[in-house]
């Protein structure tokens, strides 16, 4: 793509590499495959029909949501099958109880014996068997029940017994975020595996049934030796990738298939900065490579064809202006002949969740340079 | 208000004390009147048209906006005074001349010689005079020019020789965000001040037209000991206030107008947390508070009334779910007991602009309990 084919996008705009995206989404759905599991996207990373439909046409069987909105917006748009991958608090049965009677096969899930209680009496008040998982805590980083504790069990006969549908078990090991090498990945992808088995076994031991075993992120998914026992994966970034991935080791920056598109506005010669449109509010405040082995600040600076600059990140960023300079420290003498004024340059950014949240649309720039505008949702 | 009356809310679900909003505005205006200056209010804070009326009907002189979306709205609204104060590049200048010729009085800003030029082309080409602000850099933290600088007179020579309208300068202390005492407050509202007025003096001694002396943040604002010389103030976060400005020292935690209503989902009862519908996606990603003298990761709790709970954070965030424990580390023995799965609870935000950002509307509770839905806008 040149210059003039993106000189009419109004800046900062989110733009998707088309080309790149199908790369990423090849590579996992081939992974998938070679690993003998279904593929369950999870689609809170785009909110975008466009991307989950590409999802879907490489293999993908069903999404993950975040939100109900998220499974209303899919599900008008096709998407069927749903898992809604947070545990659901009683005052949203309703809504989920009228997607499940418009024909949508959303399944939800629960971590405690109160959901599951509120789930039953729901069902029973409404003559509805709810399709239902229980949350496994695999990594202790967040939700769910632990695979050996007894509360497992109760959570299971609670809903077996009180009418719902037992569809399995569900975990994520989301501390993969934190790691950043093969081995140690491999090892979490493996507990990730081994811990939601050992609950679908104890499940089906006591009586229960326990179809499906659900795991993922997308560096155990990425890193994972086998999959045995496991039903579906779900993983959500790496159709886009972003600087956190390519610091756990995942994917390198030129992977990353999401950009900010930006405009110089200014500059500070003398300190080597270039100022431009895109600050917190379109790269998000994610500052996720804080913490990690290298810190790329905002993002990593590219000209405008998507080609990493040398050294120069968004070193800092208010509302709307970004501070270019760079990420050594050092003062970038020539920045003002080298990014007069009106350039446009890329900035890839820390997290695609996070960054794609800010834009009501990408536009993406297909392999023969053409623009398509893509909606994407926000809200609850 | 009560539980009953937040429980149809679909949470998360973005708060705005309107009584407290409503304190908030009256104070920043009486103050301003006070000093014999108008005040311009930032509305990117929350980009919400009601908003921003009550900002009017308390004395508020025009608006200032971050973005030429914020300009379109706001005067499709009726808000017909708009200063613009981010320096804009000649791609936008198709878009302003639109507004300017649909009757807004529209502002632009620069502070380059390539901006300004582009500015005075734009103008005699269309035949239309441009209504323009220099920035001036009065604290060293982002755009402007420096008062003492050639630049300054150059800058102001091209455009009123141009034919453009010198409107006047303005300048934004932000580094006033990094300040937490009263006299560093005030040694930097008198620095904002004075050197805005000094660049002011140095266009009018240069014989170019300066009617307008435009300074302001919501801390140097309310720490201003004189406004000698200046004509207008511009501050946005103080309709809302948030912890970071409470850490800075303007505002009580109780004088925080917007809040996320939340649902507890489910507990780790062993480690004393709560998990919450409310993670970044909806209180963004902004850790303004970690590098200031208390970090209060991502929010303060408050129960459903909005009362400071005694010591309970939202210490960790994910896209859908947030962690709720104590704030000094220890065990909140009877989480589950105390907040049980469907428990309303109310997280006070880092920053309100970020927070604010995340949803497509508020929920506006007034004095009698009653709630209104107001839109706010996003994009570009």
């Amino acid at each position: 793509m040149t210059i003039l084919q993106l000189a009419h996008i109004p800046t900062p705009a989110a733009l998707i590499d088309e080309a790149c995206m199908m790369g990423n989404i090849a590579r996992m759905q081939e992974r998938m495959a070679a690993l003998g599991v279904r593929l369950r996207p999870h689609v809170k990373t785009t909110k975008c029909v466009e991307v989950a439909r590409q999802q879907e046409a490489a293999g993908a069987s069903g999404i993950t949501v975040s939100t109900l909105k998220e499974a209303e917006q899919f599900f008008a748009a096709g998407f069927a099958d749903v898992l809604y991958a947070v545990c659901i608090p009683p005052a949203k049965l309703d809504r989920a109880l009228a997607l499940r009677r418009r024909g949508c096969a959303l399944t939800i899930l629960v971590d405690s014996l109160p959901a599951a209680q509120a789930i039953v009496a729901k069902g029973e008040a409404e003559r509805h068997a709810f399709d239902v998982m229980i949350e496994v805590d695999s990594d202790g980083h967040r939700a769910g029940v632990k695979a050996a504790e007894a509360k497992l069990i109760d959570i299971g006969g609670v809903l077996h017994q009180g009418g719902a549908t037992l569809k399995g078990v569900m975990t994520h090991a989301g501390s993969s975020y934190d790691l950043d090498t093969p081995e140690a990945l491999r090892r979490l992808a493996e507990q990730e595996r081994s811990e939601c088995v050992r609950a679908a076994q104890r499940l089906r031991a006591a009586g229960l049934p326990c179809p499906e075993v659900s795991v993922g992120s997308t560096p155990t998914a990425l890193s994972a030796a086998t999959l045995d026992g496991v039903t579906e994966v779900r993983a959500g970034v790496y159709v886009m990738f972003d600087l956190v991935m390519a610091n756990v080791g995942v994917c390198a920056p030129q992977e990353i298939a999401l950009s900010v598109l930006t405009t110089v506005i200014g500059h500070q010669a003398e300190k080597g900065w270039a100022i431009v449109d895109a600050g917190w509010m379109a790269m998000s405040r994610d500052r996720g490579t804080q913490r990690q082995k290298l810190d790329f600040c905002y993002g990593i600076v590219c000209d405008v064809d998507g080609k990493v600059t040398d050294g120069l990140l968004l070193t800092g960023a208010n509302q709307e202006h970004g501070i270019v300079s760079r990420g050594d420290g050092g003062v970038e003498r020539d920045i003002v002949e080298r990014f007069p004024v009106g350039t446009l340059l890329r900035i890839l950014p820390n997290h695609a969740c996070a960054t794609g949240a800010q834009f009501p649309y990408y536009h993406a720039i297909g392999a023969q340079g053409g623009v398509q505008t893509w909606r994407r949702f926000d809200g609850w």
